[in-house]
């Protein structure tokens, strides 16, 4: 693992929000990532016409935006909360009623994600539903890669490790990119072994097996389907906002 | 993935020191690794006579002990301190010169993940030389199990990673232990895909890597063989010492 000169733009990826800081760098790029079922959702949602979203770390906010008569959003350990508009299943955003609409999001682990970034980097939404759009939009950033995975309670978990696998092979394609982040080389060997049955590979998580449990197999199979969409949500100060509506990033 | 009603013994992994807190349970047993090199030169340190050793989180610690007339191991981003008896190599311990002998030792990252448990439980020192050893050793325990890997700076790293797998594969086989741990299922397809080639595997890695530019790779061959020790260092209070010694765990 030799670093050619041409190679200059890096990749590293993030197994947990409470390590941000440990891989932030001023200029990079920062995928959040959490496909059980945030950022999935949060797709689903910018695809089907919502203007934006804010994602909120706590649900007192997220209640305190309801009051305001915001459509709030808002989930802990894969339930939707009372009194709010949506969960977290990606399924609850197709439908036109979103469309137009602004949309006040907190949940367990994505939310949690964003926040560890938020202010300090530039922050694009990623998910399977996305991929495609997403890597190709950022080969052409010229900038460096983090992976910031939510996993599940600031713990490593295996769907948005397997995505950070997924994207980083889409990335290291374009021979400017290279890792030597041991975290994305691990990645990627988990989604070489998992990449011809991702669910089935699934079997074998625990996060799979908790929203399995809540009967929720409609919301997995959907997460995992590859590059039905093409929106990329962007941070743009305390608002996701749908990237080409604004060209410029932040 | 069903648990068994003869399951109740679970198996974590966790692949920073600095979220040690999110696995802690008061009754599990912790094996600290750090294979390149710190757990690797512990394990051979006590197979070649040493009495006890000492670790330490902070170089300043170290040389105080030093002041007081204790040889004294310590090392930083794979560099052997200037005034000090030993580094982190294990080669420097296949000597005759350490036998019955304390040494303190402060690595950079092998005695922080000790240092991240230390007082909250009982802590084992895991390295590939004595895996077999140490997994047959606490299948006997009848305990919950956290595999706590020093990482590299608090980051994921690929040989403790590796060493995990190992480890919850050989402990897995017992049927009484079960995982719903992802980071412990990860780490147990990362072994598979190493397992026929360890070292190779490791070309990828970034410590790896780094060890490689210091001209190490004496150093990593010899980390990477299994079974060739069958001491488990234990912590009893402030000092590791031989578990054979005092069959009492602590």
């Amino acid at each position: 693992m030799t670093i050619k000169e041409n190679q200059n733009l890096s990749i590293q990826t993030c197994y947990s929000p409470a390590l941000y800081d440990l891989f932030h760098e001023d200029e990079s790029i920062v995928v959040a990532v959490d496909i059980l079922r945030a950022t999935s959702a949060i797709c689903t949602a910018f695809e089907h016409g919502v203007k934006s979203m804010i994602p909120v770390a706590g649900l007192e906010e997220a209640y305190a935006y309801k009051k305001k008569g915001f459509l709030v959003a808002a989930e802990r350990n894969a339930v939707k909360q009372d009194g709010v508009d949506y969960g977290n299943s990606p399924l609850h955003y197709i439908d036109a009623s979103v469309e137009g609409k602004t949309i006040v999001i907190s949940t367990t682990n994505g939310t949690q994600a964003i926040e560890a970034a938020k202010g300090k980097a530039t922050i694009v939404i990623g998910s399977f539903l996305n991929i495609t759009a997403l890597s190709e939009w950022l080969k052409k950033q010229n900038r460096n890669i983090i992976v910031l995975c939510a996993g599940w309670k600031n713990k490593f978990n295996m769907e948005d490790s397997l995505f950070a696998g997924a994207l980083s092979e889409k990335l290291l394609q374009d021979e400017r990119f290279y890792t030597l982040c041991d975290s994305t080389i691990a990645a990627g060997y988990l989604y070489e072994q998992a990449a011809n049955d991702l669910y089935g590979f699934l079997e074998k998580s625990s996060h799979r097996h908790r929203l399995k449990n809540l009967d929720l197999e409609d919301d997995v199979r959907f997460c995992l389907q590859q590059d039905i969409y093409s929106s990329i949500p962007i941070l743009n100060g305390n608002e996701l906002i749908k990237l080409q509506a604004q060209p410029q990033t932040v």
